[in-house]
């Protein structure tokens, strides 16, 4: 029962398939950003059972992926500012054709013998690019939320040589510190682990959103002195909601002095590590035992590519060798890098493909003048919030993160919970016009528009439209206001 | 710093990248499944330090792929006999190509609608192939071991409610049950969770390789007794030494009778549960509270798919479900379906596409037309090693794994000892010349030849062919033989 098509067809496939992605990318300069369809019209199709026959691939393709497309946001556009996430490279999607057509698993060496080399090389240009370390540990795994999870894992293994085989029943509670602006995933896989998340001590901010390092070393001091073993800080470099870099310098002191893993989060910006401009503000990075990474963030990889950076093979491996005897039933030679002894994953796709394809393409240049670009473009927008009497900024553009908010500089005066409203009005009204798409986040007690940039389509020109257009929404709103709903 | 191509260019790239999938897809006739370079060779070419100029996408394509591909072992060709993988579908490329080109993150609605709603109905759909149940909760994740994992991790949850918060230090050790022919997986799933592997009670099987389940239940029982806290059994559905079925019916009462989490590994036996002929042996499987299963196995998806599938939504939620200021600042209306609160990521790829595109263009009845054909194929080929006095069977062929193992017919007599490395050195040598591929394993202190398989493209030349060249070679081996070495 081969499910091959004649050659003929599949290149006609290809072509079609090709022809859907290149129409959708030459629209992006006009197309929305989000769509405005009900759950119910995006569902509708799909709310069949399972078809015992099939149907043809070019109906699947024509009928169902226009479809699709229409019904995606598309942060490949120049005017998405949300969440964090790239317009993802052309390149990738060329990777990620010839990965899927190749088809081969990861997990060893004699499975995917080049896959392994371009894996290794991939995780040595990522260290090279942020100036992490010449030739660390590592892995390339799902994104930022796995590469946190492999960096506190093994953290947790080092502090705990037994938690592989006898768990943490009956142990004591290992503990960890990060500031309270440290990303969700942090928590989930603090959970994962079986630590429990109120053994995360979240420590306040100071103004500018970076950890008060004082108190993080008095609860580790606290903790110890209480009989619970801390084990790990956590440090930031580049917080979700604002962008803060923590003083990753003084955190790895505090590291030190108390002898516990230092895991630097930098998921989102430790891409601008070794960019002009705001390197000084890494200092200290590289004195980190672990870093997550994402190429699918700025560097602008297509979903998904994290990476774990690990000081040293060593704490991969005694978090994740494990050998099973059809495994083991041929003998390797010491040379042959099997990545399944590095990884949780036991199958693996050739994600490394397209993480090195981007780095061999684009080289460190382009990619670094990505990411500056996007950080000056964000560093004039600020500027024009700060000059505007309309908008106010509620937190320092530390890298390409803009939190501020839409204040009416005529008619009503505004209160707070007002404020409050109007700003999430001005989010959900922007998302269903389509024109823009940004999110927002909460401030000490306020609602915040946030946008952020980690999109090489993006200019001036869309920076400069999204104020206008903010404003133009803001002023309709405000002029009709009745007090929300 | 726009990195798009220019339109025509990036058609053409485009082109170009399927021309190569289309002549690797070409030569599988006549292609070797394995090469023969060594470390060295292969590595070569990835040595460099990280180009701060790029390389033209064209040059990229054309000077390193040809040399990836010669280099990496195709699981697609129909000789490929080796562990648990998949040829892969054309269909799947398409996919990815699309996915990619796409770029949308599945983690929320408002970022990937159709995305959201394709992804449901994969997970139904999977349900619905496997018989499982109407409806499951679950989710798409990268392969089998993330699948258990998922389905261990509710299990720990819903069994020690305050672990998310308290974690397990300071409890009383969760044991869980399974055969001792359990995946690894699930071991590194049980460290990664805290659990300990200690506490993963590996139970004997029978001589059909199916778990003994009278002793798993005395071992629930001595544990309970102990003062520890039984929470999960495990049963196999289709095991990877031999394929092995665990009596689920059975299992299911024992879950049942203790108040026990019933957790099925079927990623690679489930798929067929449904399939004339074995359906029988999977009675049970409908009664667990999850199961994992991998659309990347006998399903023919391309690397990355795993599904886990949970009883109902809310044991995913319970786990899953975490909110962040910033993801929470506009209200979404209730209808909008969020993956992010049912998984451990919160970037995802769209990875739905594939595995929908893949039951919507083969229909159920294709795909389980495969795996019938698989299956009756390797019936067969053992049927051939029983009757050839020069082959012994080792164990049954439960699905499509069959292990055997070459015993020459004649010269001198063959002790146990010799057996196993002419075995050992018959697998080497296969893989040396590249012809068919596949793996061993040990069975009852005994090396096994391990023929596995779950691909579309193999028909009864490759298996007859597999058992001639095996013969062919071991009669080589067997006439120059020294003892070893
Ligand atoms: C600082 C930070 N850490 C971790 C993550 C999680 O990364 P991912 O979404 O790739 O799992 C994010 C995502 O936005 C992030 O901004
Ligand atoms: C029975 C079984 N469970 C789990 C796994 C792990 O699946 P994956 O390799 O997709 O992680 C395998 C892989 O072969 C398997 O055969």
């Amino acid at each position: 029962m081969n499910l091959d098509f004649e050659p003929e067809r599949f290149r006609r496939l290809l072509a079609q398939a090709s022809e859907q992605v290149l129409s959708l990318h030459a629209s992006l300069p006009r197309s929305r950003v989000t769509h405005a369809s009900s759950p119910r019209t995006v569902a509708e199709p799909f709310l069949g059972i399972l078809p015992e026959t099939g149907m043809e691939p070019e109906a699947v393709i024509q009928d169902f992926i226009p479809f699709i497309f229409e019904h995606s946001t598309l942060n490949l556009s120049p005017r998405f500012f949300a969440y964090i996430m790239s317009g993802g490279s052309q390149v990738g999607v060329l990777a990620d054709l010839l990965c899927a057509g190749l088809n081969v698993n990861s997990a060893k060496w004699h499975l995917a013998s080049a896959a392994a080399e371009v894996e290794r090389t991939a995780v040595r240009w990522l260290g090279e690019f942020i100036g992490y370390r010449s030739g660390p540990g590592g892995a390339l795994v799902s994104g930022g939320s796995e590469a946190n999870l492999y960096g506190l894992r093994v953290a947790r293994d080092v502090h705990a040589p037994d938690v592989r085989e006898q768990g943490l029943a009956g142990s004591r509670p290992l503990t960890l510190y990060a500031s309270e602006e440290t990303h969700s995933c942090i928590t989930k896989s603090v959970e994962m682990l079986g630590l429990g998340s109120s053994h995360l001590r979240k420590v306040p901010v100071h103004a500018d959103f970076r950890v008060d390092v004082d108190r993080l070393e008095q609860a580790v001091r606290r903790d110890a002195n209480a009989g619970l073993k801390p084990f790990c800080i956590v440090g930031n470099a580049g917080t979700v909601n604002t962008g803060a870099v923590d003083d990753l310098e003084a955190l790895a002191d505090v590291a030190e002095r108390h002898g516990l893993w230092f895991h630097v989060d930098g998921a989102y910006g430790a891409a601008a590590a070794r960019v002009e401009g705001v390197r000084g503000r890494f200092k200290g990075l590289e004195r980190a035992d672990s870093v997550a990474l994402d190429p699918h963030k700025w560097l602008q990889v297509p979903f998904e590519a994290g990476c774990a950076l690990i000081r040293d093979w060593d704490g991969l491996r005694r978090a994740f060798t494990y050998s099973a005897a059809y495994l083991q039933a041929r003998s390797d030679s010491e040379e042959r890098w099997d990545w399944m002894g590095h990884t949780f994953q036991l199958s693996r796709a050739f994600r490394a493909l397209k993480v090195w394809m981007q780095l061999q393409v684009y080289g460190s240049g382009k990619l670094r003048a990505v990411i500056a670009d996007n950080l000056q473009l964000m560093q004039q927008l600020g500027a024009e919030v700060d000059a505007a009497c309309d908008f106010e900024r509620l937190a320092p553009v530390s890298l390409s993160i803009l939190c501020f908010r839409y204040v009416p500089s005529v008619g009503r005066r505004w209160d707070e919970a007002s404020l409050d409203m109007l700003n999430a009005r001005l989010l959900e009204e922007c998302e269903r016009r389509g024109q823009f798409f940004l999110t927002g986040t909460r401030l000490r007690g306020r609602t915040a528009l946030r946008a952020c940039l980690v999109n090489h389509r993006t200019t001036a020109a869309e920076t400069h439209g999204l104020l206008a257009h903010l404003r133009s929404v803001g002023e309709e709103l405000a002029a009709s206001w009745e007090g929300g709903a």
